[in-house]
Protein backbone atom coordinates (compact mmCIF):
# COMPACT_ATOMS: atom_id res chain seq x y z
CA UNK A 1 0.00 0.00 0.00
CA UNK A 2 3.02 2.17 -0.21
CA UNK A 3 2.94 5.66 -3.05
CA UNK A 4 4.61 4.47 -6.55
CA UNK A 5 5.23 6.39 -9.37
CA UNK A 6 3.31 3.84 -11.54
CA UNK A 7 0.20 5.16 -13.47
CA UNK A 8 -3.30 3.01 -12.76
CA UNK A 9 -4.96 1.84 -9.80
CA UNK A 10 -2.79 1.34 -7.45
CA UNK A 11 -3.90 2.23 -4.28
CA UNK A 12 -0.99 5.74 -2.62
CA UNK A 13 -0.91 5.60 0.88
CA UNK A 14 -0.94 9.45 0.90
CA UNK A 15 -4.31 9.53 -0.70
CA UNK A 16 -5.57 6.27 1.42
CA UNK A 17 -4.87 8.71 4.61
CA UNK A 18 -6.01 11.51 3.73
CA UNK A 19 -9.25 9.95 2.30
CA UNK A 20 -9.77 8.27 5.55
CA UNK A 21 -9.18 11.71 7.66
CA UNK A 22 -11.20 13.28 5.97
CA UNK A 23 -14.41 10.62 6.37
CA UNK A 24 -13.74 10.53 9.80
CA UNK A 25 -13.75 14.96 9.83
CA UNK A 26 -16.78 14.54 8.12
CA UNK A 27 -18.33 12.03 10.18
CA UNK A 28 -17.72 13.71 13.39
CA UNK A 29 -19.07 17.36 11.52
CA UNK A 30 -22.33 15.66 9.91
CA UNK A 31 -23.12 12.37 10.99
CA UNK A 32 -23.39 9.01 8.79
CA UNK A 33 -26.30 9.69 7.18
CA UNK A 34 -24.93 13.09 5.54
CA UNK A 35 -21.90 11.72 4.71
CA UNK A 36 -21.40 11.59 0.88
CA UNK A 37 -18.41 10.30 -0.85
CA UNK A 38 -18.51 13.35 -3.19
CA UNK A 39 -17.85 15.70 -0.34
CA UNK A 40 -15.07 13.05 1.35
CA UNK A 41 -13.16 13.61 -2.11
CA UNK A 42 -13.37 16.81 -2.15
CA UNK A 43 -12.11 17.41 1.57
CA UNK A 44 -9.31 14.73 0.83
CA UNK A 45 -8.85 16.18 -2.74
CA UNK A 46 -8.90 13.23 -4.51
CA UNK A 47 -11.89 12.59 -7.21
CA UNK A 48 -15.13 10.81 -6.20
CA UNK A 49 -14.10 7.19 -8.65
CA UNK A 50 -10.44 7.01 -6.93
CA UNK A 51 -12.63 6.09 -3.51
CA UNK A 52 -14.84 4.21 -5.89
CA UNK A 53 -12.25 1.96 -6.15
CA UNK A 54 -10.90 1.39 -3.97
CA UNK A 55 -13.96 1.19 -1.57
CA UNK A 56 -17.17 -0.33 -2.11
CA UNK A 57 -19.36 2.24 0.18
CA UNK A 58 -18.93 4.99 2.74
CA UNK A 59 -19.17 2.20 5.82
CA UNK A 60 -16.23 0.22 4.35
CA UNK A 61 -14.23 3.56 4.38
CA UNK A 62 -15.44 3.69 8.17
CA UNK A 63 -14.61 0.23 8.82
CA UNK A 64 -10.70 1.11 7.63
CA UNK A 65 -10.74 4.00 9.17
CA UNK A 66 -11.64 1.93 12.48
CA UNK A 67 -9.52 -0.80 11.99
CA UNK A 68 -6.30 1.83 11.71
CA UNK A 69 -7.37 3.28 15.24
CA UNK A 70 -8.25 6.40 13.67
CA UNK A 71 -11.60 6.54 15.49
CA UNK A 72 -12.24 5.93 18.98
CA UNK A 73 -8.71 5.15 20.11
CA UNK A 74 -7.81 7.52 22.97
CA UNK A 75 -11.18 8.24 23.64
CA UNK A 76 -11.36 4.72 25.02
CA UNK A 77 -8.54 3.94 27.52
CA UNK A 78 -9.06 2.80 30.46
CA UNK A 79 -6.88 4.52 33.55
CA UNK A 80 -5.43 2.27 35.66
CA UNK A 81 -4.25 3.52 39.14
CA UNK A 82 -4.13 0.24 40.71
CA UNK A 83 -8.14 0.68 41.95
CA UNK A 84 -10.65 -0.95 39.14
CA UNK A 85 -13.40 0.17 41.01
CA UNK A 86 -12.30 3.70 40.78
CA UNK A 87 -10.84 3.80 37.45
CA UNK A 88 -14.27 2.02 36.06
CA UNK A 89 -15.90 4.65 37.79
CA UNK A 90 -13.62 7.27 36.16
CA UNK A 91 -13.67 5.87 32.82
CA UNK A 92 -18.09 5.29 32.77
CA UNK A 93 -18.11 9.38 33.67
CA UNK A 94 -15.95 10.32 30.65
CA UNK A 95 -18.01 7.98 28.14
CA UNK A 96 -21.00 8.88 29.95
CA UNK A 97 -19.78 12.85 28.92
CA UNK A 98 -18.93 12.51 25.84
CA UNK A 99 -22.25 10.91 25.47
CA UNK A 100 -23.85 13.79 26.62
CA UNK A 101 -21.91 16.32 24.08
CA UNK A 102 -23.68 16.97 20.52
CA UNK A 103 -20.41 15.82 18.88
CA UNK A 104 -20.20 12.50 20.88
CA UNK A 105 -23.47 11.24 20.72
CA UNK A 106 -23.65 12.17 17.19
CA UNK A 107 -20.23 10.15 16.58
CA UNK A 108 -21.38 7.15 18.78
CA UNK A 109 -24.80 6.93 16.61
CA UNK A 110 -22.98 7.45 13.32
CA UNK A 111 -20.80 4.13 14.05
CA UNK A 112 -23.72 2.68 15.05
CA UNK A 113 -25.64 3.36 11.90
CA UNK A 114 -22.40 2.36 9.98
CA UNK A 115 -23.02 -1.12 11.57
CA UNK A 116 -26.28 -1.76 11.18
CA UNK A 117 -25.19 -0.88 7.74
CA UNK A 118 -22.22 -2.94 7.51
CA UNK A 119 -21.14 -6.17 8.97
CA UNK A 120 -17.60 -5.83 8.84
CA UNK A 121 -17.98 -2.17 10.96
CA UNK A 122 -19.84 -4.06 13.55
CA UNK A 123 -17.16 -6.94 14.20
CA UNK A 124 -14.25 -3.87 14.06
CA UNK A 125 -16.43 -1.38 16.45
CA UNK A 126 -16.98 -4.70 18.61
CA UNK A 127 -13.01 -5.48 18.82
CA UNK A 128 -12.05 -1.56 18.98
CA UNK A 129 -14.43 -1.59 22.23
CA UNK A 130 -14.85 -4.61 23.58
CA UNK A 131 -13.01 -7.26 22.10
CA UNK A 132 -9.26 -7.08 22.52
CA UNK A 133 -9.23 -3.04 23.63
CA UNK A 134 -8.33 -1.19 26.49
CA UNK A 135 -11.32 -2.35 28.84
CA UNK A 136 -10.31 -6.12 28.83
CA UNK A 137 -6.26 -5.56 28.93
CA UNK A 138 -7.21 -3.37 32.30
CA UNK A 139 -10.08 -6.04 33.44
CA UNK A 140 -7.17 -8.76 33.18
CA UNK A 141 -4.51 -6.60 35.14
CA UNK A 142 -7.19 -6.20 38.07
CA UNK A 143 -7.72 -10.26 38.14
CA UNK A 144 -3.82 -10.48 38.44
CA UNK A 145 -2.85 -7.47 40.70
CA UNK A 146 -6.04 -6.40 42.37
CA UNK A 147 -8.52 -8.92 44.98
CA UNK A 148 -11.52 -7.06 43.23
CA UNK A 149 -12.53 -9.70 40.09
CA UNK A 150 -11.85 -13.79 40.72
CA UNK A 151 -9.31 -15.36 38.86
CA UNK A 152 -12.70 -17.33 36.32
CA UNK A 153 -14.41 -14.00 36.46
CA UNK A 154 -16.27 -13.73 32.32
CA UNK A 155 -13.58 -10.59 31.48
CA UNK A 156 -15.14 -11.13 27.86
CA UNK A 157 -18.81 -10.63 28.65
CA UNK A 158 -18.02 -8.32 31.33
CA UNK A 159 -16.82 -6.39 28.91
CA UNK A 160 -19.27 -7.17 26.53
CA UNK A 161 -22.05 -6.10 28.92
CA UNK A 162 -20.70 -2.63 30.14
CA UNK A 163 -19.99 -1.85 26.50
CA UNK A 164 -23.05 -2.83 25.24
CA UNK A 165 -25.17 -0.71 27.89
CA UNK A 166 -23.06 2.10 27.02
CA UNK A 167 -24.48 1.69 23.25
CA UNK A 168 -28.25 1.31 24.73
CA UNK A 169 -27.34 4.86 26.65
CA UNK A 170 -26.34 6.46 23.62
CA UNK A 171 -29.18 4.97 21.65
CA UNK A 172 -31.66 6.06 24.34
CA UNK A 173 -29.58 9.14 24.70
CA UNK A 174 -29.69 9.08 28.15
CA UNK A 175 -27.76 10.30 31.25
CA UNK A 176 -25.53 8.35 32.51
CA UNK A 177 -25.77 9.16 36.42
CA UNK A 178 -23.82 8.37 39.09
CA UNK A 179 -26.32 6.11 40.28
CA UNK A 180 -26.32 4.19 36.64
CA UNK A 181 -22.04 4.15 37.09
CA UNK A 182 -22.14 2.35 40.60
CA UNK A 183 -24.82 -0.13 39.63
CA UNK A 184 -22.51 -1.11 36.21
CA UNK A 185 -19.68 -1.44 37.91
CA UNK A 186 -21.18 -3.83 40.78
CA UNK A 187 -22.49 -5.61 37.43
CA UNK A 188 -18.73 -5.57 36.84
CA UNK A 189 -17.04 -6.54 39.76
CA UNK A 190 -19.50 -8.87 40.84
CA UNK A 191 -22.24 -8.93 43.42
CA UNK A 192 -22.82 -12.39 44.81
CA UNK A 193 -24.11 -12.52 48.06
CA UNK B 1 -58.54 7.86 19.04
CA UNK B 2 -61.31 6.30 17.91
CA UNK B 3 -62.88 6.22 14.32
CA UNK B 4 -65.35 9.20 13.56
CA UNK B 5 -67.96 9.78 10.69
CA UNK B 6 -66.43 13.25 10.57
CA UNK B 7 -64.28 14.57 7.92
CA UNK B 8 -60.90 16.45 8.44
CA UNK B 9 -57.84 15.25 9.85
CA UNK B 10 -59.26 12.90 12.32
CA UNK B 11 -56.96 10.28 13.14
CA UNK B 12 -59.20 7.40 12.96
CA UNK B 13 -58.47 3.94 14.47
CA UNK B 14 -58.71 1.65 12.05
CA UNK B 15 -56.40 3.42 9.67
CA UNK B 16 -53.88 3.97 11.98
CA UNK B 17 -54.00 0.18 13.23
CA UNK B 18 -53.82 -0.25 9.40
CA UNK B 19 -50.39 1.83 9.28
CA UNK B 20 -48.50 0.46 12.15
CA UNK B 21 -49.05 -2.99 11.03
CA UNK B 22 -48.36 -2.47 7.28
CA UNK B 23 -44.55 -0.65 8.72
CA UNK B 24 -44.09 -3.33 11.48
CA UNK B 25 -44.67 -6.22 8.30
CA UNK B 26 -42.47 -3.82 5.96
CA UNK B 27 -39.93 -3.77 8.36
CA UNK B 28 -39.27 -7.00 8.64
CA UNK B 29 -39.59 -7.74 4.98
CA UNK B 30 -37.31 -5.24 3.67
CA UNK B 31 -35.21 -3.60 6.94
CA UNK B 32 -35.04 0.00 7.86
CA UNK B 33 -33.42 1.65 5.26
CA UNK B 34 -35.53 0.51 2.20
CA UNK B 35 -38.95 1.16 4.08
CA UNK B 36 -41.20 4.04 2.18
CA UNK B 37 -43.74 6.16 3.47
CA UNK B 38 -45.14 5.39 0.10
CA UNK B 39 -45.27 1.31 0.49
CA UNK B 40 -46.68 1.75 3.95
CA UNK B 41 -49.03 3.91 2.59
CA UNK B 42 -50.21 1.23 -0.26
CA UNK B 43 -50.15 -1.97 2.17
CA UNK B 44 -52.33 -0.04 4.67
CA UNK B 45 -54.70 1.41 1.89
CA UNK B 46 -54.28 4.98 3.11
CA UNK B 47 -52.87 8.05 1.50
CA UNK B 48 -49.79 9.01 1.70
CA UNK B 49 -50.84 12.67 2.94
CA UNK B 50 -52.91 10.61 5.57
CA UNK B 51 -49.34 9.14 6.96
CA UNK B 52 -47.70 11.99 6.30
CA UNK B 53 -50.48 14.41 8.54
CA UNK B 54 -50.45 12.36 11.90
CA UNK B 55 -46.34 11.30 11.65
CA UNK B 56 -43.20 13.62 10.85
CA UNK B 57 -40.75 10.11 9.89
CA UNK B 58 -40.73 6.68 9.24
CA UNK B 59 -39.20 6.56 12.60
CA UNK B 60 -41.97 8.13 14.64
CA UNK B 61 -44.27 5.30 12.77
CA UNK B 62 -41.44 2.73 14.34
CA UNK B 63 -41.94 4.29 17.43
CA UNK B 64 -45.29 4.19 17.72
CA UNK B 65 -45.80 0.45 16.88
CA UNK B 66 -42.50 -0.24 19.65
CA UNK B 67 -44.57 1.61 22.08
CA UNK B 68 -47.77 -0.34 21.19
CA UNK B 69 -45.65 -4.18 21.72
CA UNK B 70 -46.49 -4.04 18.31
CA UNK B 71 -42.75 -5.02 18.21
CA UNK B 72 -40.79 -7.02 20.37
CA UNK B 73 -43.21 -8.12 22.80
CA UNK B 74 -43.63 -11.87 22.68
CA UNK B 75 -39.80 -12.46 21.89
CA UNK B 76 -38.46 -11.39 24.62
CA UNK B 77 -40.93 -12.89 27.50
CA UNK B 78 -38.40 -14.56 29.85
CA UNK B 79 -39.69 -18.01 31.55
CA UNK B 80 -39.84 -18.48 35.00
CA UNK B 81 -40.06 -21.59 36.07
CA UNK B 82 -38.30 -20.79 39.36
CA UNK B 83 -34.82 -20.95 38.57
CA UNK B 84 -33.33 -17.83 36.70
CA UNK B 85 -30.49 -19.06 35.82
CA UNK B 86 -32.01 -21.80 33.61
CA UNK B 87 -34.28 -19.58 32.95
CA UNK B 88 -32.13 -16.93 31.73
CA UNK B 89 -30.11 -19.07 29.74
CA UNK B 90 -33.43 -20.30 27.76
CA UNK B 91 -34.00 -17.06 27.00
CA UNK B 92 -30.52 -15.69 25.46
CA UNK B 93 -30.43 -19.06 23.74
CA UNK B 94 -33.91 -18.27 22.35
CA UNK B 95 -32.61 -14.43 21.73
CA UNK B 96 -29.15 -15.89 20.19
CA UNK B 97 -30.96 -18.08 18.01
CA UNK B 98 -33.29 -15.15 16.35
CA UNK B 99 -30.41 -12.96 16.01
CA UNK B 100 -28.74 -15.96 13.70
CA UNK B 101 -32.39 -15.63 11.77
CA UNK B 102 -31.89 -13.27 8.46
CA UNK B 103 -35.31 -11.94 9.92
CA UNK B 104 -34.49 -11.31 13.11
CA UNK B 105 -31.39 -9.86 12.78
CA UNK B 106 -32.27 -7.48 10.52
CA UNK B 107 -35.30 -6.81 12.58
CA UNK B 108 -32.72 -6.07 15.06
CA UNK B 109 -30.45 -4.09 12.76
CA UNK B 110 -33.48 -2.08 11.62
CA UNK B 111 -34.90 -1.33 15.19
CA UNK B 112 -31.46 0.00 15.89
CA UNK B 113 -31.53 2.16 12.98
CA UNK B 114 -34.67 3.77 13.49
CA UNK B 115 -33.43 4.25 17.39
CA UNK B 116 -30.35 6.29 15.78
CA UNK B 117 -32.82 8.20 13.46
CA UNK B 118 -35.02 9.39 16.51
CA UNK B 119 -34.08 9.40 20.03
CA UNK B 120 -37.87 8.60 21.00
CA UNK B 121 -37.72 5.35 18.96
CA UNK B 122 -34.14 4.58 21.31
CA UNK B 123 -36.09 5.50 24.93
CA UNK B 124 -39.07 3.30 23.89
CA UNK B 125 -36.64 0.64 22.15
CA UNK B 126 -34.46 1.19 25.97
CA UNK B 127 -37.70 0.78 28.03
CA UNK B 128 -39.29 -2.08 25.73
CA UNK B 129 -36.35 -4.37 26.17
CA UNK B 130 -34.55 -3.23 29.14
CA UNK B 131 -36.96 -1.13 31.62
CA UNK B 132 -40.17 -1.97 32.98
CA UNK B 133 -39.85 -4.87 30.63
CA UNK B 134 -40.25 -8.46 31.21
CA UNK B 135 -36.12 -8.99 32.26
CA UNK B 136 -36.08 -7.04 34.99
CA UNK B 137 -39.82 -8.47 36.51
CA UNK B 138 -38.26 -11.67 36.01
CA UNK B 139 -34.60 -10.29 38.04
CA UNK B 140 -37.00 -8.74 40.43
CA UNK B 141 -38.81 -11.75 40.75
CA UNK B 142 -35.21 -14.03 41.69
CA UNK B 143 -34.82 -11.64 44.72
CA UNK B 144 -37.93 -12.25 46.11
CA UNK B 145 -38.22 -16.21 45.80
CA UNK B 146 -35.09 -17.08 45.33
CA UNK B 147 -31.57 -17.15 46.81
CA UNK B 148 -29.54 -16.31 43.80
CA UNK B 149 -29.93 -12.36 43.26
CA UNK B 150 -28.94 -10.16 46.75
CA UNK B 151 -31.34 -8.18 47.93
CA UNK B 152 -29.69 -5.10 46.51
CA UNK B 153 -28.52 -6.31 43.54
CA UNK B 154 -29.05 -3.52 40.53
CA UNK B 155 -31.40 -4.98 38.55
CA UNK B 156 -31.96 -2.58 35.75
CA UNK B 157 -27.99 -2.09 35.24
CA UNK B 158 -28.10 -5.85 34.96
CA UNK B 159 -30.96 -5.83 32.98
CA UNK B 160 -29.14 -2.92 30.90
CA UNK B 161 -26.23 -4.85 30.62
CA UNK B 162 -27.79 -8.07 29.34
CA UNK B 163 -29.73 -5.90 26.26
CA UNK B 164 -26.36 -4.02 25.42
CA UNK B 165 -24.70 -7.42 25.02
CA UNK B 166 -27.56 -8.35 22.78
CA UNK B 167 -27.37 -5.31 20.87
CA UNK B 168 -23.80 -5.86 20.42
CA UNK B 169 -24.27 -9.12 19.28
CA UNK B 170 -26.02 -8.02 16.65
CA UNK B 171 -24.29 -5.30 15.46
CA UNK B 172 -21.49 -7.88 14.99
CA UNK B 173 -23.41 -10.61 13.74
CA UNK B 174 -21.53 -12.97 16.00
CA UNK B 175 -23.00 -16.12 17.05
CA UNK B 176 -23.92 -16.50 20.86
CA UNK B 177 -22.53 -19.64 22.08
CA UNK B 178 -22.98 -21.51 25.01
CA UNK B 179 -19.62 -19.96 26.73
CA UNK B 180 -20.78 -16.58 25.61
CA UNK B 181 -24.00 -17.26 27.16
CA UNK B 182 -22.79 -19.07 30.60
CA UNK B 183 -20.12 -15.89 30.87
CA UNK B 184 -23.23 -13.86 30.78
CA UNK B 185 -25.08 -15.50 32.77
CA UNK B 186 -22.45 -14.65 35.87
CA UNK B 187 -22.08 -11.26 35.00
CA UNK B 188 -26.11 -11.01 35.62
CA UNK B 189 -26.04 -13.42 38.64
CA UNK B 190 -22.70 -11.80 40.00
CA UNK B 191 -18.99 -13.67 40.27
CA UNK B 192 -18.06 -12.01 43.25
CA UNK B 193 -15.62 -14.30 44.97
Amino acid sequence: MRATTRSGPVRSEAARRAILSAAVELLAERGYDQLAIEAIASRAGVGKQTIYRWWGSKSAIIAEALLEGMILRERLDVPNTGDIRADLGAWLREIGDVLLSKQGQGLARSLIAAATDNAEVGQRLRDAIAGSGALSTRLTAAIENESRLAADAPIDEIAESLVGALLLRALSRSQLDDDAIEGLITVALGHAG
